[in-house]
C-alpha cells in the first residue's frame, strides 16, 4: 500500500535548556517520513525546498526508502526556516523567527506515479494547500490523516472546517482540541470535534501521552517516562509517521489496529525527543524499535480478572 | 489482614466552577477508609474530631465496615476545618481557610485491638504524628504506605526525611516529587526519592494518571478521561484507599499486584471526583466498581506481538 506524505521539509534552529543548534534539517514531512520508514517501505514525499537544502539530507531520506520524486527543489530560492526556544519545562516554546521562503508559493504537485495512494498523511501546512492535495488526487485514499495547529485555527478556520469533512483522522494537541471545540474537558472536546467530520481523533498530550477517540471508544497511550526530553521538536510528527506507517504496513484500519499504531507512533516520538532534530530517528535498528515498544507494553500492562 | 488507617477526619467547604458547599464531611482518613472499604473489611481508623462532628457521618463509616474505636471525640472542641477554591482548570486551588482545632493537639492513641496490623496507611498529617504512630506499634506492619504534601516539605523536611526511612511506599504528586528531589524529570526524581528510603514510589499526576516506581520497574496507570471533574478534593486519598485496601484484601505485595492496586486506586479516585466530598464513594455497588475497572482495562489494553 503506498503512503503519500505531504508537509514541510525545512531548516530549524533550536534552543533548549540543554543547548542550541545552528540550522539543522527538520520539517513535518521529514519527521513523518523517517518515522514511517521503520514500518513501511513505499513512502512518497511531496514537499518543497530551496537550493540551499543539502543533497546529503535528501539522500539520507532516500536511503530510508523515501521516494523524493515529489520533492521540488527551487533554484535560487531558500528553504523554509523556523527558529524556536523551549522553556525549562519543555512543554512551551517561543518562536524566534519564521522565514517562509519557498513555502510562501508552495504548489503541491503530485507526480503521476504517486496517484492511487491508499494512505495519505497531510502534515501541518496551510489548510488551503492540504485541500489542494486532496483535489489533485484522482482517487480518494482509503485513509486520510490530517495534522494541523492552532495557527490555522486563528487565521483559516473556515478552510480548516471544510477540510475536517474530508479527512478520516485528525491529530492535534490538547490545547488545540480545546480551542477547536470550545470545550475544556477533552472528552467533550472529542465529541464535538468528531461531529465536525473526522471519524477518529488523536489528542496528543506531550509528556502525558495521547488519546485516540472514535464515536464509541477511547484508547490511551502513555508517553514513555524519560530521564530527559532533549528536544521536543518533531515529536508530534514522529508520532504521526509511526502511526500512519504502521497502518499502511499492516493494511488494517480497524480501531484495534489503530491502538497498536498509536503505540508505535508513541515509540517513534519517544526516540525523536532524545536528540536534536532528526538525529535519533535517522538510523534506528529494528531490535531497538522492538525493545522500545516492549517498554510501552511493560509500562501499562496489568492483569486483572473481574469475577463478575 | 487488618488495615490501620490514620489521618484527618474533617469538615471541608469547597468552591469549584460548578458550585460551592457549606461544611461537608471530608478529611484524608475519611476518603481513605471509604475507598478501602470496597475491597477490605477490617479497617481500623485512628483520628480525632470535635463534638461538632455529626454522629451520622461516623455511623456511615461504620456501616461501610470501618472500626471507629480509635476515633477520638473531643468534648467542647471543634473538628479540623479546611476551605478551598478550585481554579477553572481544576488542577490548582487556593486555600481560603484552615482551622486546626482538635488537630493542633492530636495525640494518635492506638487501641490495643489495633495492634499487630499488617497494613498501615499513614494519611497526610504532620510527620511527627506519623512517626508517633510507628513508634507506638508493637510490631512493624508488613507494609507501610505514607502520604504527605509540600507543606511538610517546607516546614518539617528533616522529620519527613527520617520518616521516609521507615516506610515502604510513598505517595506524592508530581510537583511534590520535583520539590522533594530537586529534579524536574520524574524518572530522575523517582530514582532520588527511592534512594531516600521507600522501596516503592507512587507519583500522582491528577488528570494525567499515576506512576508506580520501584528500583527496576515503572508502571503507568491513566486517569479515566471524564466529561467533568466536579470536585477533586479527596481524589488522592481515594486513590490511596483503593490501593492499600486492595493490597490488604489480596495479601500480596508483589510489584505485579501493586500494579493492580494502582488501577483499583485510580478507579476509586475517578468516582470520588464526580461529586462533592465523599458523596460518590459512600455507597457504590460492586457491579459499579467492576464496570469502572473494566473501563480502565479497555482504555489501555492493546495487543502487540513482537516477532523478534
Amino acid at each position: 500500500m503506498s503512503l503519500l506524505v505531504i508537509g514541510t521539509v525545512a531548516f530549524d534552529a533550536i534552543e533548549t535548556p540543554f543547548g542550541k543548534t545552528d540550522k539543522i534539517v527538520g520539517g513535518a514531512a521529514t519527521f513523518i517520513s523517517l518515522a514511517a520508514s521503520y514500518f513501511h517501505k513505499k513512502i512518497n514525499l511531496v514537499s518543497v525546498v530551496g537550493d540551499d537544502f543539502p543533497a546529503e539530507a535528501i539522500q539520507m531520506m532516500q536511503k530510508r526508502g523515501v521516494n523524493t520524486e515529489g520533492l521540488q527543489i527551487k533554484q535560487g530560492e531558500k528553504t523554509f526556516f523556523w527558529s524556536g526556544r523551549y522553556h525549562n519545562d519543555m512543554n512551551s516554546r517561543d518562536t524566534l523567527d519564521t522565514q517562509l521562503n519557498v513555502l510562501a508559493t508552495f504548489d503541491p504537485v503530485i507526480p503521476d506515479s504517486y496517484q492511487h495512494c491508499e494512505f495519505l498523511m497531510l502534515g501541518n501546512l496551510a489548510p488551503s494547500v492540504q485541500h489542494q492535495v486532496l483535489d489533485r488526487l484522482e482517487q480518494r485514499p482509503r485513509l486520510v490523516v490530517l495534522d494541523t495547529m492552532n495557527f490555522w485555527m486563528n487565521i483559516a478556520l473556515d478552510e480548516l472546517h471544510s477540510l475536517l469533512k474530508r479527512v478520516d483522522v485528525l491529530t492535534i494537541n490538547d490545547e488545540e482540541a480545546r480551542q477547536l471545540s470550545g470545550e475544556y474537558s477533552l472528552v467533550k472536546a472529542a465529541q464535538k470535534i468528531l461531529s465536525m467530520g473526522p471519524k477518529y481523533l488523536i489528542i496528543k498530550k506531550g509528556e502525558h501521552g495521547a488519546l485516540l477517540f472514535n464515536a464509541e471508544q477511547v484508547f490511551f497511550a502513555p508517553a514513555l517516562p524519560l530521564e530527559e526530553v532533549f528536544d521536543p521538536t518533531g515529536a508530534g510528527d514522529s508520532f504521526a509517521g509511526g502511526f500512519i506507517g504502521y497502518l499502511a504496513a499492516t493494511e488494517d484500519i480497524s480501531f484495534e489496529n489503530m491502538k497498536r499504531a498509536v503505540i508505535f507512533g508513541s515509540a517513534m516520538a519517544s526516540f525523536s525527543v532524545e536528540k536534536f532534530g532528526t538525529e535519533r530517528i535517522q538510523n534506528l535498528g529494528e531490535a531497538e524499535v522492538d525493545a522500545r515498544v516492549q517498554q510501552f507494553i511493560d509500562l501499562v500492562q496489568f492483569d486483572i480478572s473481574l469475577v463478575n
